[in-house]
């Protein structure tokens, strides 16, 4: 039987470009799979009939993007998830469920090998590669750019030499990947560190520095999932969307930063992500008013290594896993509402109430009805100080 | 001998009180300490001579800003100290200067004892009496509010009674500590978590939502210390100063948020600290910039730590000492320059650039000029996803 | 109606003289509960009785050998739960199953506070009463020794003035707290930390330096728990009970330590703990064959926090019920079988099998069979150490 | 000019094929380098003369003896460092001194290459290479034995036709790496981890079951440095030699583990380190009597990471230089007595003794001279308990 190989296709130049290239290195039937997790691009349809055109045997479409929020994004603000503190993992979530979907076409259609776009010096290489070698460990990944050398000219010239049906222009100076949580802008003058970004490369968001209205927000959230907007109900994914909307209406989520990527070297990425900072920084503050302390404190660690998990590609792996219990279990009381104003390019929580509160009134006022005994604190710092104060005496150190 | 207490004296009406109280309570002669870590607040030759006129026996003043600045916001900086993500630490780093001056003061002096002003219910008694007894375990500290039931009125009463020279008006709505590196401010409104903040509650920030020109700035850095802002030399103090001024007038570094308290509450803050937000902010991307990946990954980690630690008071603390061991080495190479715009609350870096970059743009760019080698991603990702991949082996995923 | 104490009973002097000295103090009537945990003493109908005898209006008795065998060792083997890398928590995990009994009699007799006889320096007073605060915050707790100053010579005095029935012969030199999982020993001559123990204060372990044969024993495991001993299936309760007798006829499981107590001292403590050690050096291995590696690295962290989490008291915490959490998934393949050599104090893993095994022949040989693929490690090796060999190439190290 | 390649020699079969086969491969010039780590082999001048007989054009001997126990042995003394919790990280530690010295040859020498005789599914290539790329980026590097597929029976029938001055015999069972730290032995029937080490495979320790006297030794240390042994000053070169010899004799020291290797296979070790088990033993303990609570704490978190950093061949990164900073300072007052029983296998320490102790007798003891203040405890156990409490509350657990 021939051998069939499964590519991860999004309708573009460079993975059209792959379908008859496969072909060709390989003897392979290709298999085109496109899933749609937000990013907006072309019908669903239409890229199907491209693949088809290009010579793929079989294309397959899905429209992922309540999967992709409910099962990756949802995650994602249970564990305020921004690697390196900023960033909330845009691309690095939809990986994992473009693989499933990958893996699932791969058994569906007996195919050995996984293919996908991406070059040989970036990070989602590795999360395809290691997403499909944890849920099928059987099966092999080629790359045709970076194991074929299949540069962007070649594949122009390929297109017209085979006379694919797509449109060969010049590239757009962005390199962008985007999706329902976000959007990742890569570009040439943007590699001098020195250089700010323009008003050009952003499209999630408008200019923070426009005069504009505030538009304040009320979001609900039930174990840490947010299940409603000013008191309308929504799925995770319209919740998303709803704010990615009135967020980036306000210019809020623009990220410009220097990042570690996992192949070893830093590069200059600007994202946005106006919803997905949105909901994250309710969260955290709903975090704070419902979360007991040690187990807050503990969670910062907790969530530093979930991120650093996902973006190196290991969502599937056995301690991402084991961390998605510990993030569960501390979003169990996460339920309440938070209130924000979205202006300027700011996302500002100004109220929060909960049946799950654990801010006690009573313990925390300063005016009449005080219900704190101060008398406790006198023993409590004395043994809380009694390790640092012996040590102290040893040291002498006044 | 009379024993002798050395008096934490802010020249506020609490602490003025303070003088007369604990020398009838106590029997002892009273020396008040007033420190100036930038709260611009009196006259500190006016607060010696009130003092005085109180009763103590001795008043010390100190101008401590540079020290505070050096000593302690820097270490801070250099850490990226946020409480809870969110709260630059401005009371808490403030205390063990202060408290450094009261242990000098009762060594000169001959005091045995410390008092201070706080109540029963706060962080701050926890860091003035675990960092006395981590300086000089032998000193005990009393704190005429919480153990002599010194509240408000009572004060009022006899501050009146004993015609001391110091107005006894109204208490203010708002409770306020400031310092150099931010303002911290509690009121009765703001302890209805639901309640915004107003505009009154601010000082150190105009309202980010007024209409004003950007400002850009570019801070230079060494070694994680703020050396010059646009070209012109600086101390920390300065820096911070400067920053106040410049970010504050822009609205950057207001803070609302509930906060976990080292007693065992949670409580409402509303905090300010432009410099402080404005500085590490610009120092956290030139970290990005210049430190190794995986230091960088665990510098969070440890940077959490800190901030904790000093939160509850634990600067003196021999971890505390330990951790600034790790944080200062990995500053020796945070170096260089930071542009940043401030504007609408918000303090964005738009440029980075230093001498000591570990951003290579050769292995960086997609353009001409790559000069990393793409064909050892393949045996990477293999190794780095085989551990993970035998457990899926055995696990049968999918 | 009048108050009810329920009462943390032992049927010891101390807990006896309790009954009235409680009743004296407080006018409330006393409720004794004592809970077998394993401590191997008197029989709990004579220890009901005595209760009664000493004045209790009631009386309760519990068999709670395999609740706390199943409920609290149990957790603590799945954690490798070590103290300060050596003590595997006897006492700390006693106290958590006591407590439930002691709420759930408060609750059925309608008490409003708990009782026990623990001192005001050690451990356990925070345990009994931090640990009811998070099971019936509505309680409240009272410790006669430490509350109402009642010395061992005053509830002698008390004892014979009540003639109470108990026999108040002067007190063992040795103070022990013991339980199926280990045994701890606390005496005099122990408080010179440069004394060693001699034989005279172990009970659950001979003498290793005697000469004997080995004893080798084979334990299965299913998810982390002791399932069968030599292929005859167990309890977890008979699991510790047989290695108890078998490993500590080998004087396997003494510890003498200095630790850090969380009242802030540190303290000397002998422990004897055969089946405990046993039991998690057999788990820590099958760990070791069947965890992936980034989880068991990360495991070990947990671990540390778990094993502090429980020593401090804070069992019932919010935080220790999310590591449970990452515990249990961490558990889900430590299936298999280690066999150990029992033998002159030592316990050592000599053998291991698991369906669960990760550890591959064919990879792991050097032999004929050897299926790894050298070539990709050049690939591995280069992108690994890529950001330390940047950051090198700028501090020219030589 | 012709190019000049550094091997790391041994003087075996292995590397002595090496010699010839890499200027065969390459046409370039080599230079043997071989590093005295107290692996006891052949004298150095022999293995020199071998060196150049084969073909070297350059052979360097180094005594690094004393370098590597108080470069590397003893940093990791000071930081408890045990892989997984049993490993003392034996071939670890020699490798970077080994580059150290590989390096200085490369520079010297003007070579552009450093080679090692490491196959291509070890940790050791790792450490070599990543090591020599921290320390000389601009230096390559090359393996023969994974490069050029230069195995066992090629080197020999190499060895034999190019009638190279060595003993070609067939070989020995064992795979053994040794050093003044330890000794790690690989075989193929230990490659099924069911069957038991046997005696055969120890050199460093004496069969622990053997009946012999017990050996008790005092050893002291000097800021968590070996100092003197039964008083005598040693260097911790001597220290380590010492109890290698006692403690050897006594049979402590084995280890048998199945591990996780950088690469990500397990593997089946077995190890032997009498002294490095009977110096961190002692020192763990000095540390528990001298270090503060929350310092010891937070150091086993970081020894860890030491460990694992070390082990993944990552000595020469800033990392790893940060935490050193760390356990430095830890280490600071880590000094005093360990009295330790060597018997039977077991390094057990019965007395401890330090002008920097923490211990307190006076608040520690029971007896009389009982100097604690234990009415204290009551506010510290509701202040410490409060935030458990509050979330009791709302959570309604009983």
């Amino acid at each position: 039987m021939t051998e069939r190989v499964v590519l991860a296709y999004s309708g573009g130049l460079d993975t059209s470009v792959c379908i008859p290239w496969i072909a060709e290195e390989t003897g392979a039937e290709v298999i085109a799979v496109a899933v749609d997790v937000g990013q907006n691009g072309e019908d669903l349809d239409i890229i199907r009939k491209r693949a088809l055109a290009c010579g793929a045997v079989e294309a397959e479409v899905a429209d992922a993007r309540d999967e992709f929020a409910d099962g990756y994004c949802l995650p994602a603000i249970r564990a305020n998830a921004l690697y390196m503190d900023r960033y909330p993992l845009v691309s690095a979530l939809s990986r994992p469920v473009i693989v499933k979907h990958l893996v699932a076409a791969a058994r569906k259609h007996g195919a050995t090998t996984v293919a996908h776009g991406c070059t040989g010096k970036g990070n989602d290489q590795v999360r395809f590669e290691v997403g499909i070698s944890s849920l099928a460990p059987d099966l092999t990944c080629i790359a045709p750019v970076r194991d074929y050398a299949m540069t962007r000219d070649k594949a122009i010239a390929f297109a017209e030499a085979k006379n694919l049906p797509i449109v060969t222009t010049k590239k757009s100076p962005y390199s962008i990947d985007q999706n329902v949580f976000g959007r990742a802008v890569e570009t040439g003058f943007l590699e001098d560190i020195w250089n700010a970004p323009i008003e050009d490369v952003y499209e999630y968001t408008q200019n923070p520095a426009d005069a504009r209205d505030a538009d304040e927000v009320v979001i609900t959230f039930e174990h840490g999932a947010p299940v409603a907007v000013d008191g309308r109900e929504v799925t995770v994914l319209q919740a998303i969307e709803e704010l990615n909307r009135r967020a980036g209406a306000q210019g809020v989520g623009r990220i410009d930063m220097v990042e570690d990527r996992l192949v070893g070297i830093k590069s200059r990425e600007v994202y946005e992500a106006p919803g997905a900072i949105a909901l994250i920084t309710a969260h955290q503050e709903l975090e704070n008013v419902t979360v007991e302390r040690e187990l807050a404190r503990y969670k910062r660690t907790i969530e530093q290594r979930w991120a650093e998990l996902v973006y190196d590609g290991l969502w599937f792996s056995p301690l991402k896993r084991a961390l998605d219990g510990f993030v569960a279990e501390a979003n169990r009381h996460v339920s309440g509402d938070i209130r924000m104003t979205l202006h300027g390019g700011r996302a500002v929580v100004t109220g929060r109430r909960s049946e799950e509160s654990l801010y006690d009134f009573g313990l925390a006022t300063y005016d009449t009805g005080d219900t704190f005994d101060q008398s406790q604190a006198k023993g409590f710092i004395e043994l809380f100080g009694l390790s640092g104060k012996i040590a102290a005496r040893r040291d002498g150190q006044s």
